[in-house]
């Protein structure tokens, strides 16, 4: 059995959530929230599979909730999707990025992914055929940020893709104003698509604008722009979320979604929609986030870890030189067995492993599991 | 844009329940239930919500999940597999589907498929660079049957794997022991994988078992056999599923597995492992379902439409050669504008459609609604 992805592994998430288990430490690795979503939400659900809404949904998703989307996008980012052909309900932003690699990139195709990168862009690209063309972001005193000249300078005549991540899981960076202008002076005029990870869209801090790829025209029409509700919502169990693209884009999208998972769970898609009625979970989440943040980079500041910038995502990098000399996958697995505070290695984004000794801290805990995660990394 | 999927169009079962929406029809075309689930199963999910179960589950599905699906397969087949390694829970059959044949297909490969054929196995061919090899099902007075010397005919050194359906949609068909080892003879000694799209494995009738793949030790080691709970337990919108495999045809499809959608929905997989720990559910429904197939058939008996076999699936396929002499697509569009029930044409499931004169009803309706679909068809 010859593998079609002799590269991969199992995840670092669930490798490190299961050594967190193991070993009953605080589990500040894999992302997501130990917190309840809000309740409503779940009556919802119930409500909808009372009302009998157990069977498939359309295979582009609800046509309300795919209303409720663009009327979101138009409202926040002033760029107008058509509810009917541009906008698709997903499995979750993962299978809405396997799909739009799939459903686009051929055999021989280069896509440009920028390193540290989240893990699923590869393989996806690996399995159209296509070849990764990995571009290291900078990192200095500043933290990381895009070189969008060595984005540029890696663009051959095969380029198809470009996949961009903003705010930028795992380093907590955002794209601003003049990286989407930088990234469209690199597209414009070529036929190079954009893929954009944008599931941390609402957690943004400090008052700053989210510089969706769907705010800049010249983007927005060679784009795939994914979300998340699992992120939004605090129901990353809930598999649902969505993509937004100019309809020659999602007309391909869809040949392929259709017979992936054709459709989307029915009644998580009822109760989204009608818990999208009331604008304030979205609007609040901004705040709710930085409060954690802040309370998280509080309790560090004193500390030899030497604190990134976290713009945005619900992450927060430390380098850990003063700490340990070790490679950032051995001092992850002695955090968590040892101090009993889980960690993801930055070097797990990349796919040569550098070695910046930058771990990544999850934020989206109850304050309590923060305290305690900060009074053990405090003995450091 | 050059699209990787040139021949694909929105389904025929999207497109057939549009038009029975549009038209008012009785909807027997695209095949889902009409009719409420077990109330239980709505409380689970919405006890397993409550509880908090709203974060990822575990990528490769709910450990209490798979060991009762790992139970059941060893009590019903015989044929045990390792719950941790050889079991995955799926966003539905169509996920296991795509993945299973984007890990295992190389570009180049051969892939045999038994036309009438559902309409995944090929799409997700074509995305892993493989090669459709058709072979059709015989036809004739006594129904359909799959003709095994054409299928060994159609062996290369190029063949990496077969889809076989059981029992099967369109046609209603089911496999037998003696398919099974007819099979076997093919593939045993080659490298050839099979894939077992057993999905309707709970809708056999007349007492007959289920010839499930996982039975034949030949094939069990080298198979993906993929079943549905939503068919099962009537919640098709809930998009959940499993795959069983051997270990080293798993750890292939897991690597795929984990990019695409990472997991399923969390509070879906502890409702329904909660389920299973009643075995009732399965146990009566051949029973169910016969019922129907039975009340739709004797409703038909009188007609000009001749019955073929439905010797499982919770589909019925008619000739119709006595009553038009229209192609099959447009006497499903005339039988869904003209005369309110809506049916999916045969010719749908071919690659090169055959004209037949079969259009499939679905029969999983409640005893009105086919009483209705029968009144309107007995005009005929
Ligand atoms: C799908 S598990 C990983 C969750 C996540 O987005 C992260 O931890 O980066
Ligand atoms: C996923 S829509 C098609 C449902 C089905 O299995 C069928 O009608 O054959």
């Amino acid at each position: 059995l010859v593998s079609r992805l002799p590269q991969v592994g199992t995840t670092v998430f669930t490798q490190m959530s299961q050594l967190a288990l193991e070993h009953d430490a605080v589990n500040l690795g894999q992302g997501f929230p130990d917190f309840a979503c809000d309740p409503k939400l779940v009556d919802l659900v119930a409500e909808a599979m009372r009302a009998g809404h157990n069977q498939y949904a359309p295979m582009t998703g609800m046509p309300v909730l795919r209303q409720a989307i663009a009327a979101k996008i138009e409202a926040t980012y002033g760029h107008r999707y058509d509810a009917n052909t541009e906008i698709t309900v997903t499995v979750g932003a993962s299978q809405a990025i396997h799909t739009a690699i799939l459903a686009v990139v051929h055999p021989g195709d280069e896509v440009i992914v920028i390193e540290p990168a989240y893990d699923c862009y590869a393989p996806a690209i690996a399995l159209a055929g296509g070849v990764v063309v990995p571009v290291a972001m900078r990192f200095d005193e500043a933290g990381f940020s895009v070189p969008w000249d060595a984005v540029g300078a890696a663009v051959t005549p095969r380029t198809r893709m470009i996949v961009v991540n903003t705010p930028h899981n795992p380093t907590g960076t955002i794209l601003r104003q003049a990286d989407l202008d930088a990234l469209a002076a690199i597209v414009d005029g070529t036929p190079i698509l954009v893929l954009s990870d944008e599931v941390y869209e609402h957690m943004v801090y400090d008052g700053e604008p989210h510089a969706s790829v769907s705010r800049h025209p010249v983007l927005a029409e060679r784009a795939f722009v994914v979300s998340s509700f699992g992120k939004a919502f605090h129901v990353t169990g809930w598999k649902i979320g969505h993509v937004a693209a100019p309809a020659a884009l999602m007309t391909e999208f869809r040949k392929v979604h259709q017979y992936n998972v054709f459709c989307v769970t029915a009644p998580m898609q009822h109760a989204i929609a009608a818990y999208l009625e009331d604008p304030a979970p979205w609007r609040d989440l901004p705040a709710f986030y930085q409060a954690k943040r802040d309370l998280f980079r509080a309790g560090l500041a004193g500390s030899r870890f030497t604190l990134l910038p976290s713009d945005g995502t619900y992450f927060q990098c430390v380098r850990y030189d003063a700490v340990s000399d070790q490679s950032e996958a051995d001092f992850a697995r002695w955090l968590t067995t040892e101090i009993k505070v889980a960690a993801i290695p930055v070097s797990a984004f990349y796919g040569q492993p550098k070695q910046l000794r930058v771990v990544r801290f999850c934020f989206a805990k109850k304050d309590e599991t923060l305290q305690l995660a900060l009074s053990r990394l405090g003995r450091l």
